[in-house]
């Protein structure tokens, strides 16, 4: 049968979702685990290929395996059996034709900022910390020019692979809290490579006075990674939630 | 000159504030950072004596220094020497009068709790996981017996070390945000040694129904640890603020 996970992790100790040859990653983590509880050859296929040092509140993945045990239950036992950083939050069977990657999905990332004087320590592994005035109107007027339809070859990093660099945005928004956490949530149909970290690191720019407002239509226009601002560091990315299609 | 700090740290990797035999605690840090920076010997005084795996926004400190360096900038040095997760909020010369301790201040801390049926990995040095489901109404109706100037013994641990165990609770909220983190916050003039901690387990109980709304009275009457629940984990717990009046 095929089981597909729902996956929280604090990306602070890995190297990534992704199996590398150098380095622990979220998904050898969970391929030994559940060839362990099953006892049988077991290989995730995973959603979303998170970077070392981003975080997932739901990334998903899926995994072909022969057992009876029902896939509501396999969230506990292997709860049970991964570390601390790693915790499934939901496990159910699924059609075989499921694929967390190509069948059709929503996905929303947040980009945390801890905008203030001094860092907090508490939330160092969960934000990134930017001391200079961030303008969250600003940022927000800028981010609106995202919303849609585009080619996003300006906000891609030169390692993406990809067919195509169009992709579309439902929804992007940035706003403060009272702790002075800046939070940029966005949600679309599928992000290239670094996508969400280009773009929070061009909003920084543009909350700093260092861009402009209006200069966001003329980097997406441009479509060169150049004209984007920096790639902002890792620790700030959550992957939130997956929502497939049927 | 007398020098004032406001200090946050992550206490998941320290033995607590306390300078103890065995293990690095925040203290420690804080004196050999103070020292060598000012090249010569410094203790610290801290407002608060948080435990081990406690966490801290605003504890509060004092030291004594020969040094022609103004007190606001002393932060800002202090920070580039200090561990990742220590960082200094504020620094002020006061008076020579003022002591963290026995100056007369209002502290607020919250102990916070991740209620719901499965872990958040990103969340778990700073938030206590619990898995039943708490009824935050009767746990705040509860929490309003505590409110005012009583004696707290039944809240305190043994290994309080006191003249008197009358305390004063301004303030005390139960709250549940759309992350399911359940709150609670307290404010009072003076905490006895592990009485947040206690008063978190006795609402915990009283949440999930083990122990009843109308049992709060009768356990801070009857003035006997035994009555109240058990000392909730240290995770969950943070200092917020403290206040000095004038």
């Amino acid at each position: 049968m095929r089981v597909k996970l729902v996956v929280a992790y604090d990306g602070t100790n890995y190297c990534g979702w992704q199996v590398q040859p150098n380095g622990l990653s979220v998904q050898q983590v969970l391929n030994e685990t559940l060839s362990q509880l099953f006892d049988q050859h077991i290989e995730v296929v995973g959603a979303s290929r998170t970077d070392a040092g981003v975080h997932a509140l739901g990334n998903v993945c899926a995994f072909d395996v022969d057992t009876r045990m029902p896939g509501e239950k396999i969230a506990y036992a292997l709860n049970q059996r991964l570390p601390e950083d790693i915790v499934i939050q939901e496990s159910a069977e699924v059609d075989a034709a499921f694929h967390p990657r190509f069948s059709k999905s929503d996905k929303t990332y947040e980009y945390r900022i801890l905008n203030r004087r001094f860092a907090d320590p508490t939330l160092r592994h969960n934000t990134y910390f930017f001391h200079h005035k961030l303008d969250v109107e600003r940022m927000q007027r800028a981010a609106d020019y995202l919303v849609g339809e585009h080619d996003f070859t300006s906000f891609a990093s030169i390692h993406s692979q990809t067919n195509t660099f169009v992709r579309t945005i439902y929804e992007i928004t940035v706003t403060r809290d009272a702790s002075d956490v800046v939070t940029i949530r966005v949600r679309g149909n599928g992000f290239l490579y670094n996508m969400v970290r280009i773009i929070a690191g061009t909003l920084i720019q543009i909350g700093t006075g260092l861009k402009e407002v209006e200069d966001m239509p003329r980097i997406l226009e441009g479509k060169d990674r150049e004209l984007a601002g920096p790639t902002a560091p890792p620790e700030g990315l959550t992957l939130i939630h997956i929502s497939y299609k049927d």
